[in-house]
């Protein structure tokens, strides 16, 4: 079951980064939602590995083929399997670590649950893995536009270098318009400064994702198990390289006293009801309440460097690894479009669940 | 679905803060295992409001009843359904609120969710609610320790006081020594009146609960969606009150390179395999690697407070709102044994389906 | 998972013939639907035994508590727990049955699975165990109603005596009108004297229910393994003695060429498309076609009969068997409201999930 | 979820009959299961239509490629992709059909649920979708062998020409020896004659197609809703033209006493315990009891024929259709490897739930 997603909008991914491909077969999206290949494949180039000088050269077009669902512009409400095939496999590099457990990599424990791998590279632990979920996370977020909602990440923090950002103004143009996807400028220099010179020491950076949601009505999420921050959490952690989660103000407001934390309801236009000061983070009791929902994601450091370390073979001797293979040397700019696709596929699952719940008249309405 | 939990070792919950009871029904359980009323009176008692000082002065017996799936004091391996009745419940207390969003509450969301609420305290919202997960947990726990598992957490952190522990010493007996289920005496001390003083002062505090599993065979977990660090970090969003999740050197470990983070594998006694640094936390690739699991989960100052606090009411008026109701002024040392019970279900649940994996002969054992 | 039912409106249900009790958790039920104890009592008490001289003389009045999940009248949206409490179990009648497997009941087939047993009656392989599927059921026909979807059954065979009805004109006035359930005057009391034989003699008869849903719209179901047919031939080879499942024409229709099977369709009022001679059974492709959806099931002779028979002991000697305790000499009648309640589930099922397929607007209508 | 099959060993199948083509992703296949291409093939190959001259013409290789999951000849424990392309489609021979809804087919029903299909062919409803339930039933057939489990299908009856078989006897090879996989000679030249009439009539004929399991131990299955009989039920009815489905002695069995119809327990070799009458066909209360599974299920005639039908088009004008494309006159000899299939299916994913069922010693060995 781990590699499907989703109880409504419901995805499976397949595929190791050696081997012929990797998709995603996506159910549940309602039929004639107007999309094409583009929509997609706009998502891809932002994941897809050679995009800059901070991201591993292995060079992968990733170019998607639509194998089914889709007719005349819009799709069927049947599954929609995509496909991205491995070209620049280069598995003759993976063949020194045959035997060889990467450390902080997921080669040990792959072995030590299956008993079998693709030692070719990093099989299913693979960022490559995510080329299914970007792809399916655009649709989730086309037909998330049809309902005003519009999901928007960047790179917050890379080491100690923070982004100052009003969380309110970032939109995807300024992410991009930086190719550490960091939309405060001063930062973000600093921060492919910082990068390239790990990438020159043969070591890496760890750092923050943020991304907001905005236009998400009051009422989506569950009480108990799926609270709307337990989805997201649970989606955030599922990436690679994941550390932590936070949602509004998250570990610092443990600090604040009860008076301090509280968000004050204030009547907001049209009737609404409005909580402004959003330290819930657009969640409250696993619902939510219509401000703008923010969460942070926790990165470390990619494990693979070309450093020397000590490990151990899988014969069990202690060994001195020193990798190869390509690789970035920040996952942080392409956790970016990673991290908004399972937002987008996280809301738009709790969207659909809400029209089963939202069926019979308004109290009084009789 | 959002009452519904795990997917072999499942369970469903039930039951408001006011109304018959709250429960749960556990199905996956194993048959044969020897189980009696008091492992699970056991952990609920933890729970349980009203058990010192620090707590919410609701007086809850939460005698548990068990209805089915068990036999002369083993399991049937069919469901085990289990009910505590409401007892201390005064939905008069509640009268003033019926009309009145209460801040950072789940009033006004699952107003907007369902259109309709049992006014009458939290609902679902309310941490009664976690009596079903703590029983269940129960079971789970004694289920993982057929198989040498053990699962302790503790107050970690409230407010700006930190316990200075070594996280591989905590035992049980040293958490429930102090009422604050903080076990660094002093720290302990510190907090417990840093809460009575929240309480005086009508306000409340929040703060960090830790939580270890010893004895994890390695291989547990799930490479993509579901990794093992994935479904903790649902599991414990799930939670009231809870903002933030960590794994490991979690956010604090994204400040370091990653040839200062990673882990090396040296070799271990009997053959084995060890990363004792443990930035990973235990899991690498969403996979347990057999050291010692260690998260920590951030929860938020008690929203409900006897301050004064602006906010409106259902009319979309706005009011001035002093709370009534009883209430803890830090969930934290009530939060302990619902961690405990979350990451129980999330370890047993991967514990049973690795027994789906590891089917077939070893490579080269034919 | 066995005992879960449903996507959307999902039940969870548990409790053996003899311990606390029998009941259910259903979750997923809409919010603001009027409900009461009455509502679920009437269909409980079309399942209880001692209902007649045709059933089991154990007397269970079978009164209903509703623990959680309603408020002033209406459903909260919230999981909806529901108990009923064992009365008038007698685990003495089946001291002699400890060691010895009834044939043809579930007593082998459940100490080869769990490897432990209630062997003081049928645990959960015993009728009693649909006590919370008709319970959740009668939620299900509730919401059903409130889109004019109608669920009757009837006894449509026993043995040989079959009743001869005009399907389109049995109402629920016409099956409760006899204590065998079924409409057809004559044949009731044949088959009402058939059965009575059967208990004279110390055995059983079996038949076949049949069961209509009227008033189902098109659209409801899923072209592949959920299938409208599929999931009703699963709900109803899940209750106990079934042993076969018709849809429409059914196996007399295999005997039929395409042009004499195909329904024609024909335009209908108000601009609909009709194809009444529904040999289809109001489903093509998995999906309805708006038609009534008519089914059969067939159901055994009831396996505990009260004549000798030959079986083995747990220690795997032959033995005879004079059983004892209470049973129905029929199942037919109370059947009726058990293949009631799965369709009303299924059916409800469905059609909250046609809520998050028909989302876009209609091509062409932008 | 329509396209999802399976709680363990889970497909998700994808691909209309018209479009880039069908394949399915098959999760939770154990790791270490050597597995090639070939054996997917063979069962696509009886399958694939143009395979004799009682199929449709229509050429299609169906030649499989395994896009993952799969390293130096064994399974890797993740999810395994499969694709067949799409070939030989003709979508300007469904031209005519654009606005016209095929009696007893899908058309009207696919527009009615999604207010939109793709015309060119049956879209999901196809038997063309059937490609990904044999390449992964293949799997779990090769799975299914590791523990001596044996999966035989055939056709047992064509309108009214039915096989004389001994259920016992028939093993694959009978079946294959024959174009229409009935392994009674006799009735085979007499299905084959009649289903050659049908063609050349422009009709079409249905029947009766009968399943085995040899192999299965006691204890598969589940006592409620997951009943065996219940799975199979809902797996069978899930196959394109499927109307019925009977497990033992089925709606034949309805007509006996208890008396006659309960299967002695008798004792076996080795201390088992049999019940070789087997009117149960091998599950009893939900388990298998280790005798035979044997099902029958019946097939309708198929819907499109070429002979002249009434109908209405999409604007509602009643029409009448003569229509074109290639069809089977019958089909059941193709039906033969689905039924086969979902019946694997459904036992390989009990049989790996069996594992976390079977896992605490046996009472008394402590």
């Amino acid at each position: 079951m781990s590699s499907q997603f989703g109880k409504l909008f419901r995805i499976a991914t397949f595929g190791e980064s050696h081997g012929g491909g990797v998709g995603v077969v996506v159910e549940g999206c309602p039929p004639r939602l107007a999309l094409d290949v583009g929509d997609i494949q706009r998502d891809l180039d932002r994941r897809r590995p050679g995009q800059s000088h901070l991201t591993t050269p292995r060079q992968e077009a990733d170019a998607v083929e639509i194998l089914s669902g889709l007719f005349e512009g819009v799709t069927l409400g049947t599954p929609i399997g995509m496909l991205v095939r491995n070209k620049d496999a280069r598995p003759e590099a993976y063949a020194s670590m045959k035997d060889v457990f990467r450390p902080s990599h997921a080669d040990f424990t792959t072995q030590a649950k299956y008993g079998v791998r693709n030692w070719q590279g990093g099989g299913r632990a693979s960022a490559r893995e995510t080329v299914g979920r970007v792809a399916a996370g655009a649709i989730a977020r086309k037909l998330l536009a049809t309902a005003g909602i519009e999901v928007v990440g960047w790179v917050q923090r890379v080491q100690e270098i923070s982004a100052s950002v009003e969380v309110g103004s970032v939109h995807l143009e300024d992410v991009e318009g930086h190719v550490t996807r960091c939309p405060d400028p001063a930062a973000a220099s600093a921060m492919e400064e910082a990068i390239d010179r790990a990438r020159r020491d043969g070591d890496s950076l760890g750092g923050v994702v943020a991304c907001v949601a905005r236009g998400v009505p009051a009422g989506l999420g569950e009480p108990v198990f799926e609270k709307l921050e337990a989805a997201l959490a649970g989606a955030m952690l599922s990436l690679p390289a994941a550390k932590g989660f936070e949602i509004g103000s998250g570990f610092d407001g443990t600090k604040l006293r009860g008076s301090e934390h509280n968000d004050p309801f204030i009547p907001g236009e049209d009737g609404t009801t409005r909580a402004p000061t959003n330290r819930s983070g657009g969640v409250q009791g696993g619902i939510s309440n219509g401000e703008t929902i923010e969460i942070r994601v926790a990165f470390k450091p990619t494990a693979t460097i070309r450093r020397a370390q000590q490990t151990v073979d899988s014969d069990g001797n202690a060994v001195t690894l020193e990798a190869q293979g390509r690789h970035d040397p920040c996952v942080l700019p392409r956790a970016v479009p990673m991290v908004e696709a399972m937002v987008c596929l996280v809301l738009v699952d709790h969207w659909l669940r809400q029209r089963s719940v939202d069926v019979l008249p308004a109290l009084g309405d009789d």
